[in-house]
């Protein structure tokens, strides 16, 4: 009884008996409903949180009599007349000039002290301006600084909590400090040399680095990608303020216009008539045990009521790590999961997330979620490890594999939010097809792990029948091609030129 | 207007024009209200929190137009009708097991798997066994502790948030873990030997101390005391569950008389019919500026309306660091300052406090505030670096001094806690007495710091009229002399014998 809170704001959307998609099926699934579909299904209606305790529910703790440890209590969204869920804050942020005003604020930031920012500064400008952060409007100021260092969560002025697990703030160092001297308005300067925004009403405050670190990675070892290339030798001072951006920022590197902003997401689902909307997270490229996934998933809203779930295929698109794949190449490879019809294009909106990845687990997978609310998400469907990664100085993960759902379904401020964590899928042997892990049948399956899917590339091995759509592989293939070709071909130059180790110009200590 | 809510929650007790109390006064001060504290209380009773701003007042960041980093926006507690502060959770947890409960439950203790505690282990149980951190009802669990480490607040089953920032967490190794094996229930035996609780409905789950002490202390370096006394070398498993304590947690150390639970401080402030109690901790001796502060504060409660405000002095009575002053010197040092009338005995209630001592700055000051909550305080005075020390290993403060009040400001599950900051006091020259700084005047006054204090100390020397009461000084030229011969004495005896450096049970790196 006592958990019933904790366990009726996580939806199951696995069960071991659930359907399994086929290998490149033209649609997703429309098997019957499973047993434990149904029920959950009925449940749900009944309103009787007490029941549902399926076998697939994530459950938090044990069965105990403590009062505390335990979720709100509430039940899952309602089925929606209209509309979608409401951004953090009411109202949806957003910091881009209107067009009028664009020539006046754009003389005035010349006449401002310039800060010079970096690439990962831009994307951060980019999340704000948009409005994925709501209902922050710019870099922090210290007060808000040390609620998301402390509590994971910003107070509203009406006195709610709102989820913000990261700091989103801006470094600067000594001499730009001194530039700023008593301003207390500055204009931002891309990595491209275009004044990019002006930061309003300002406040500089001290930059402790590790403590930072520390609160938010849960370790100060060395070797966090993040922090490596952009922490440790960033200035020792924050400045927080109001943000302006002048115009929307691009790229230019041909996929903009798979970067919807909030706005525009909300707009498509709207156009669809989306009754739910549930995202899903990725940063690697979609296998079929994804697809799998987001089809039950897809069955399982519908088995609930709703009329017409949209899922948001959400691939973070800001900056990676350097052994990730690379955004274009994962939006070849998501583009080919449509075509071949893995994922049905009717139901499914492909956009790029600009947000950078930091590597901080629970932390961060907060942030990923709370983000989707401003989107028009209101389930979100989290893995094992979410923004997790391997220790960097030990040989473990950094993160419990749990602990990312375990938080983010205890998170104060994602109270509206449907958590939907997932069963690991892998690829059946027995079926020849990805299907959810069965352990009572553990031998059955096989797990394709991204070093194995480099190595079948590398060498030119099909993957398993049905691991994969071919288009998909394919792609993947050639992405691994040209990185042995180019290491090949850096190596030969090396040689060849008896040059000295290439030195990192943020190196990445391990 | 954007910061109404911060400045709102957090009073001033202090201003620079406040009459100073007179050295060794035989009552606290009874001066006419200032100007200040008088527009304070118009203020307050008028609800206009946007005039709030007077001099003092400590203000959470700048005037800025956002929306975020407030505190939630509340007037001060109403001066109630009756009753104190109800504790987090609504009821005082109370785990000492009934009289008549005690036989059968020590007999049934000794059927289970037993697991030695340590003292600090120990002083964790008194906390919780008395409710001090209610609602928590044993060491946690995994969900609470990761909300604790994460939120720094834990969720009630009612869905509302209470505070809980550190863990309070039972460590045990490889060993007992294989002892518990698959029972569900421990005895824990303290460590002179007897059998202190059961521990019920247990999960057993991994201690990975370095994310708690990065998210808990915001830095990993080697030197923090409480970590390297109870963490670094404690068990790589957390045992969290429902505590039943068998009996009351004593120390037979002629101070046991101190320590009040918060069911009997409760009953104390309702026989002194308090409808107003704010706390003091320390952990250092009172001096002049302390009880400065502690009267102007009841000056001020009352000036608001408030007709029997109580001040509840509450000394930390668990671990401390090696070189602050014990305990038992501390309490006799009290002990003159109320006989010597420096605090009035009819307003004031001493007692100790039993947790240990982390020296986490702003996440520590949290716990503080909060079991005074529990204990029925309604205000809780909060000063510079709260909980703070020097970083262990560089040449700084760990935490900025500021942190401690801002955080607890904002800290969910604090809201109904009205949180008084004051300004430091020092010796002012001029008047020959302790008074609040002036930093117009800043050359008048006169800082004596603990270091300085022991020199004062060792070399017999008197303070400066009117720092301290002289009783109580005389107990702490006493305590110092005792450790210079104390020093002394081992030295010699460590020269005679030519021993090598002896090595603490429990050593403190640095």
């Amino acid at each position: 009884m006592a958990n019933v809170a904790g366990v009726f704001r996580v939806l199951s959307v696995s069960s071991s008996n659930a359907s399994a998609v086929s290998p490149c099926s033209p649609k997703f699934s429309s098997s019957s409903p499973s047993a434990a579909a149904a029920a959950f299904a009925s449940l749900r209606r009944a309103g009787s949180p007490g029941n549902l305790r399926e076998r697939n529910s994530f459950q938090i703790g044990q069965s105990h009599t403590s009062l505390m440890g335990q979720a709100k209590p509430k039940s899952v969204a309602p089925i929606r007349a209209g509309g979608l869920i409401s951004p953090d804050g009411a109202v949806l942020v957003d910091l881009i000039v209107p067009q009028r005003e664009k020539g006046p604020k754009s003389e005035e930031a010349q006449s401002l002290p310039q800060v010079n920012i970096n690439k990962i500064d831009l994307e951060w400008v980019h999340v704000l301006s948009e409005g994925w952060a709501s209902p922050l409007r710019g870099f922090m100021r210290e007060s808000e600084y040390l609620q998301s260092l402390h509590f994971n969560a910003l107070r509203a002025l009406d006195g709610s909590l709102v989820n913000m697990s990261i700091p989103i703030v801006l470094a600067i160092d000594d001499a730009q400090k001194e530039t700023i001297g008593k301003g207390k308005a500055i204009s931002l300067v891309g990595p491209a040399g275009n004044t990019v925004a002006i930061l309003r009403n300002i406040e500089i405050y001290k930059h402790n680095k590790e403590e930072r670190i520390a609160r938010t990675w849960g370790t100060t070892a060395p070797g966090l990608p993040y922090v490596e290339e952009y922490i440790r030798n960033s200035g020792n001072w924050l400045v927080g303020g109001d943000l302006e951006v002048l115009e929307r920022v691009k790229y230019n590197d041909g996929l903009d216009h798979y970067r919807l902003s909030p706005a525009e997401l909300r707009a498509e689902f709207e156009r669809r008539n989306a009754d739910a909307v549930f995202a899903f997270q990725l940063r690697n490229p979609v296998h079929n045990g994804h697809a799998l996934l987001m089809t039950d998933t897809r069955r399982r809203l519908l088995e609930m009521g709703f009329k017409n779930p949209i899922l948001l295929l959400h691939p973070l698109g800001g900056y990676t790590k350097a052994d990730d794949v690379p955004l274009e190449w994962r939006m070849k490879q998501h583009d080919k999961v449509l075509e071949e019809g893995i994922l049905d294009p009717e139901t499914t909106v492909v956009a790029i997330f600009p947000s950078p990845m930091l590597y901080a687990g629970p932390t961060e997978v907060q942030w990923h979620a709370k983000a989707r609310i401003n989107a028009g998400a209101d389930f979100y469907i989290v893995g094992r490890d979410p923004a997790g990664m391997g220790h960097p100085t030990e040989n473990r993960d950094l993160y419990n594999p749990d602990h990312g759902k375990m938080v983010l379904s205890m998170a104060p401020g994602l109270e509206r939010l449907n958590i939907l964590p997932f069963k690991v899928a892998a690829y059946d042997k027995t079926k020849g097809q990805m299907a959810f892990f069965d352990p009572k049948r553990a031998d059955d399956f096989l797990f394709i792990s991204g070093t194995k899917m480099r190595n079948y590339a590398k060498s030119r091995e099909n993957l398993p029948d049905g691991f994969m759509c071919p288009g998909g592989w394919q792609v993947l293939v050639e992405y691994y091609q040209s990185l042995s070709k180019k290491q090949d071909s850096e190596k030969k130059v090396d040689q060849l030129q008896q040059a000295p180790p290439k030195v990192m110009e943020n190196p990445v200590a391990v």
